[in-house]
Order: C-alpha cells, then structure tokens, then sequence
C-alpha cells in the first residue's frame, strides 16, 4: 500500500515488542483504540481514566485468550497523540496472534512500520527529524551512537536548525531593507559587508554539520578495520583475543555460521567493526602479503589498518604499504613479543609512529592496542548535547544548501543584486524546513522515512 | 547460587520482553522497588498512586537513558504480590543494559529465572500448578496448549486435585469412625463396601488424569509423524505441499539449517512434527524402503505413519509395514494419481482402512489428507476447561497416588486394619498436596521447578 492512501485517522495495532519474550506489548492507537479495546476485554477499558492500569482479561467471544494489564491513554496525553491502549500480555506466539486477530476482527487494522511515529508527527508531537531519532534510538547500541540519537530526539538538532534559520531570515530581512534604500550608493556598500559576514558565518555552521556526517556515519555504523599480515604471523589470534570470544570461534570449525556475523568490539562507546574476518580465519591461506587481492580489498574498505608483523619488513612490503595506507590509519604490531626477534621501530617511521609490540597469544599488551586503536580512529568526543548528522537525508539536504549559500556569499562578493540573492536565500530555508519537516512534507518523502522503521514504533 | 540461598526478601530486576523490539519493559519488584526506579528517574515515582502511569526519564547521573513511561505496582495489588514498577523503554541493547545496570548500582539484583512468579507463589498469588502454567502459557504455540495452560493457571486443575482431597478426607474420616465401631463385626462390613466405593470412585478420579498424559505430551511436544516411501515415490514434494513453505526449502539447498528445525503443521490447533525431515529430503538416498535403518527410525518415533506409495506393494513389503506399524496409526497414500496406475485397496486393508490418493506434485487431495491425519492422531477434543496434564511432575505424584489407592483398593478388598488404609491415605494426600504446593515445598523441588522459565517471569 502506497503511504499516499494510509488512513491516518483509523485505529492502528501492532505488536510493539520482539517475540519470544515472557511479556509482550500490543499498541493499539487511534479514535476508536479504548472502545475497541474495551470490546475483547471483560473488564471497562472505556470508562479508564487517563494514565492508568487495568488488570483484566482478553477474550475472543467466549474463548479466554489472556489474562493482561492494560496501559490506557487519553489523547492528547498519548505517544501518538491519540487515544491508545498498550495490552501487556504473555509473551505466547498463539496469545499474540489471537489478541491481534480479535482487535482486527473488532475494527483495528495492523500498523505499518512506524506508522505510530508517523502519526506522534503528524499530530505534532515531534518534528520529523525527532521522529528519524526514534529509529535511531531503538537501533543504537553503544554510548555513542546513543547519544547522539538521544541528543536529536530532544531536539537540539531542531533547535540548531531554527538558530540557522533565524541567521537567514536576518540576513533576508537586510537585504528587503537595501533593496529600500538601493539609491544610496554608499549605504549599500556597507550593509553589504555586514551581510557577507552574515553569510560567512551561516555557511560556516552549515559546513561544519555537514563535516560531522562522516564520523556520524562511522559511528553508526562501525569503524572498519582490517587486520592484515602474512600467514601463521598471528592474525586470527589476535582477531580472537580481541573479541575475546574464543569459545563461540573454536566451536564453530568451519567458519560458516560467522561470515554473515559482523565481529565487531567496542572501544570507550565507540564501535569497530573487523573487515573480512573470514578471510583471517583461513589458516589455509597462500602464503604472502603482497599480491593478495582479498587482503587489498580489505584495506580499500578500512579506515584503521593492523598491520602484524614477525619479522622486518621487506623494502617491497613497506612500499607496498605505504601505497595503499594512502588516507588510513595504520598500526604497525609487532606480535610474538616472546621471541627474540626484535624490529627496529626506526624502518617503519616513514610509515606510522604507531608502533606496538604485543603477544596475542599470551595477550600482552592488548589493552595498549585498543587504545591505540581508539586514538588513531580520532573521533572527537560527543558530549550530550554535540550535534552529528547521521542521516542521508538531513546531509543532502544540508549539502544543497551548503551549495546554495556558497552561491549566496559570491553573488554578494560579486554585488549582484538583492532580488536574486533572496531567492537564493528562500531556498535555502525551504531545504533546511525540510529536515525538521517544518512545511508541509509530501506523502512519498514521509513513506520513505518511515519504512524503515520497525512495526509498532 | 543455589535456591537455599536465594533472599526473596530484596529487590529483583529484569528484561522481561524478548530483546529487539521497538519496546521493552524491564521489570522491578520487591520492597525498594518503587524508590529504586524513583531515583532513576526524574520525576517522583515513590509517590505516584498504584496502578497508574508515569512519563518520565530514566538517567544515569547526568547522562539522560531514555524517556520511558513507567507502571506502578502497589503491594499486594501486583503479579509478585510485592511492590513492583515496570519501566517500558525503547528496545535499543544499549538502553536496556544502561537502565539495568542503574538499578543494580541503586540496590536491585538481576532477578533468576522465573523468579517473579515464584515470588507471586511465595507470596500466595497462585498455587505451585499455577505457577507452572505461567511458563506453559508463554511456550504456547496453538490452541491446544494453550487452552490447556489457561486452564491449568485459571486453577481447574487445583479445584480438582482439592475435589480429590475432599473424596479422601471423607474417606479417612469414615474409617476412623470404622476403628470406633470396630467390635460391631456386621457394621464394618457394610463400611467395607461403601469405602470400597469411594476409593474407587477415587482410584478411577486419579487413573483418568493419569491417561490425559500421554495426550498432553503429544499435545505439548507435537504428534510424531513419519513419511516412508521408495526413493522418487515423492515424499520430499508432499512434505512441502503439507508444509505450505516452499520457498525456504528451495532456497535451502544444503539442507544444513534446516536440519535443526523442526518442520511442524498445524491442524485444527494440533500441532503434527514431521520426524527425520532431513532423510527425507536426501534425494540421493538409496532405493529401496526395506532394510533401510534409517526410515525404521523414524517410525519407531512416530506415532502416525505416512506411507507413500505409487505401485502395488510387495508381500515382503506389507509384511515389513505389518510388523513395523504394530501399535502406530498407519495411512497409506498412493501419490500420482494423474498417472494411470490404480492400486486394489483391498491389498491394503489387512494394515490399515485409512488408505487415500492423493497428487503431491498439483496438490490434490493435501486436505484431505489433512483431516485424515488429525482423524488418526485421535486427540480427544479439548474444551476450555478440560483438564490434562501435560507436567511430567504432576504426572510422577499422580502416578504415586494412583499405586497408593489401588494398595488401599486391595487392603479393603483384603479387610486389613484400617490404621494401616489411613496411613497410605494420608500419603495420597501428601502426595497432591505436592502439585499445588499446599504443604511447605522444599526449597530444591522449587529450584527445579522454576529454573525452565525465562528469567523476566
């Protein structure tokens, strides 16, 4: 079903939890959410006054499905925004199904993924760039990715964009007053200084919301890292004493079940995410670094590279590397710590100054690495409140209108004239409504922020 | 920590919604439930009115978790009886390990499994049978088990296990009053005969629920169904049609996942488990059905037997199915029946009268094949509150009480002293009293009893 035909004023349901847990959650929002709730319980749901719990029974005519508590809210006082009911009841496959069936049956329809934000949107409880937080706040899994969702969904995002826009209604309302006064050559002059500084500094904080998209997207989805190094040299040691997870590796012989797993571990909140680890576990592979196409793709799809090494590099090795290091980070570690060997760390500075010596047998020296490893992925640290643009859609839309004022700054460089830099400028606002969904938002761009949400969110 | 140890006197937490999901509910109970989730939170949870519900913020310090909407529970009024709160914040793995690891920094401890419900035991919400049909009713999967769990916790079971220690009671007082009268020789004859009556009536009581097992096994685990049949007969292509599921098979070519779940129907709320589905799909199989281990297996395991055939059997091989099928229920399916070849069912029907065409490959007859199954299965039909018992606890101690009353049976048939009846009658009603947990239960069979639940119940 296209959004553009979505009833927005029927009742929804929806199963709000995962299944397969001891309880479970059936959100039911919408004019008719109380009445039809009421109906398949054996206790009043109607008569329930706001904010309160109902313990009572479910039943499918005289079938007695559950017995549940009833979380009733009253509109507006709801998520939605609407009168809704939460039907809290035990977590049975056969249990869910048969409520979710009876309140169908009894004038509900099934939700559509996110369609209970959509609706907390559209009835104006959070602007949509809030509502993009919930889906982010649901799928976040470390402290920063956490915070950062956390942080839009109370909407500094917003607030920051309605500081954008109030710079851009200033410098709009300067340029109406030049256009009043456009026979004083002189006056013109000046007003145009002060608006080129106006406009510098609203480009300036546009660029630089549009710089935090790429650690936004490093955190949302991980740091790539690829561990790489010659056969036998340690790698998948080290991999697992990193994940420190050995037992779930050990036991699984073939590798199968791992490669659509992501190993991932976490540094200080932070996530990375080890490229290609099943290529690491293949004792069996050809012996040497260099011409290995696997190893390269791996390292092209990196941003911190782990190079383990036993013994000196070759001259051809280091070559090799310094080629394709070209904008990663890399660590150069020295493994077997144990053996005699030692490697002048002097060789390798033309390479990195991150040099360590660890043992990932022994596991000496692997807290030193992760440490490294954080430092080197140099990601600024997110206090509570710090502004990251994860999202595609708010980093196009910021984009176009970092492009815009750019346009705006060398039209008013070039004294081109106040009618056309206005336009420049109601674009510019226009794209920036957008994020916030602050002008009306056609129903194509809400469908495809929205289906990616889970059903009952 | 062994039960012996377990303080049911603290505040416990716990996930009690599977993880994933849009939404979570972690739930807290115990004394200092209200005041710990208070402190968590923002604004007042101790002060919040029972069974009502609060919009809040859970934080850390000063890093904001979660907005959340928070239930409270006042003592008794709640599932453990105890003073709970059930905080239902939003499914991120990062929030839900945040918000638990907060309540136990402010003094709860990770709850063990099922311990909620053993409080609600504990604190005399529910009997011990009751208990048990919480974790049945959230393993639940059809209509069946599930009206057997709701029967089970709506206390049917109890009333009859209290009905069967009225009928005992009687019994023991009437042969107290036999011992008063015991030098009047002609009336304790007619006592004899009349007690004789009430054991059995009793004895017939406690053999009744003793059958139902069987049923409730079945019911509980699925009916065991084995398809046989020659290579290419086309067992592999009917247990598709049956399965209505097609494409995971395709796509699943190795077989390898599929190999650890079990392939299961449902018909009219019974669930039927197809019994070594992996041999079936095996097309490289070797040819012939006699002799083959590996299908002898199966059908030791099953309890109906699909025998697909498309040709006139053997003698060798009814011989075979004759002695195999001993104590199964046998349907004899001749697939392909677009092809010319008709087979006499009158061969047939020394081994079975269940004998149906069908055509795998279009899809013919699958339905009534369907209703053939369930016909054979011969499940007896389950009202809502019917009692059977599927707990194999429960069926051990009526297993012992049904031996104690058939020794008191014999012992009035034998005109033994009635101090020697009343001490087995008291051991009958020790015996039940087991089930509901109405004399003090050791902390050991607890332990037992509540280890299979999720924790978070």
């Amino acid at each position: 079903m296209g959004i553009e035909e979505i009833n927005h004023n029927d009742t929804i349901c929806a199963l709000a939890t995962a299944p397969g847990g001891a309880l479970a959650i059936i959100r039911v929002s919408g004019p008719e959410a109380l009445s039809v709730v009421d109906t398949i319980c054996r206790s009043s749901i109607a008569s329930a006054p706001a904010n309160t719990i109902r313990y009572t029974h479910v039943a499918d005519g005289s079938e007695l499905i559950d017995e549940v508590v009833v979380s009733v809210y009253r509109a507006p006082h709801s998520y939605t925004g609407e009168d809704s009911a939460e039907i809290s009841c035990h977590g049975s496959s056969y249990i869910i199904t048969k409520i979710l069936e009876a309140l169908i049956t009894n004038g509900c329809r099934m939700a559509n993924p996110g369609e209970y934000t959509m609706r907390a949107y559209l009835n104006g409880k959070m602007d949509l760039s809030q509502a993009e937080a919930v889906a982010d706040l649901i799928a976040s899994t470390n402290k920063a990715t956490h915070q950062i969702a956390m942080s839009q969904l109370r909407g500094h995002f917003s607030s920051e964009l309605s500081s954008l826009r109030e710079q851009l209604l200033r410098l709009t309302s300067l340029l109406e007053l030049e256009l009043d006064f456009s026979d004083h050559e002189d006056l013109e002059f000046a007003d145009r200084n002060e608006l080129l500084e106006i406009a510098q500094r609203i480009e300036s904080h546009i660029s630089h919301l549009v710089q935090t998209f790429e650690a936004g997207q490093a955190l949302k989805n991980g740091i790539p890292v690829a561990i790489i190094g010659k056969t036998n040299v340690g790698k998948s040691t080290l991999l697992n004493k990193l994940l420190k997870d050995e037992r779930a590796i050990v036991s699984d012989i073939h590798g199968t079940t791992r490669d659509t797993i992501e190993d991932t571990i976490d540094i200080q909140g932070i996530t990375f995410r080890f490229i290609d680890t099943a290529g690491i576990r293949q004792t069996v592979d050809t012996v040497e670094l260099i011409g290995i196409e696997r190893t390269y793709q791996a390292m092209d799809k990196a941003r911190i590279i782990l190079w383990l090494i036993d013994e000196e590099p070759s001259k051809e090795e280091l070559q090799v590397m310094q080629e394709k290091c070209e904008g990663k980070s890399l660590i150069i570690i020295q493994n077997k710590i144990d053996k005699e060997e030692k490697i002048q760390a002097s060789t390798l500075s033309s390479l990195t100054t991150h040099f360590i010596t660890i043992s990932a047998k022994f596991g000496t020296n692997i807290d030193q690495l992760e440490k490294e490893i954080y430092t080197v992925a140099n990601i600024p640290e997110i206090k509570e409140n710090d502004i990251i643009v994860t999202n595609a859609r708010h980093y196009n839309a910021l984009l176009r209108a970092q492009e815009d004022i750019q346009r705006v700054i060398s039209g008013l460089e070039q004294n081109l004239s106040g009618d056309l830099l206005s336009e420049d400028l109601r674009m510019i606002l226009s794209t920036l409504a957008e994020i916030t969904g602050g002008e009306i938002t056609p129903n194509e761009v809400l469908g495809n922020i929205f289906k990616h949400f889970c059903v009952g969110k």
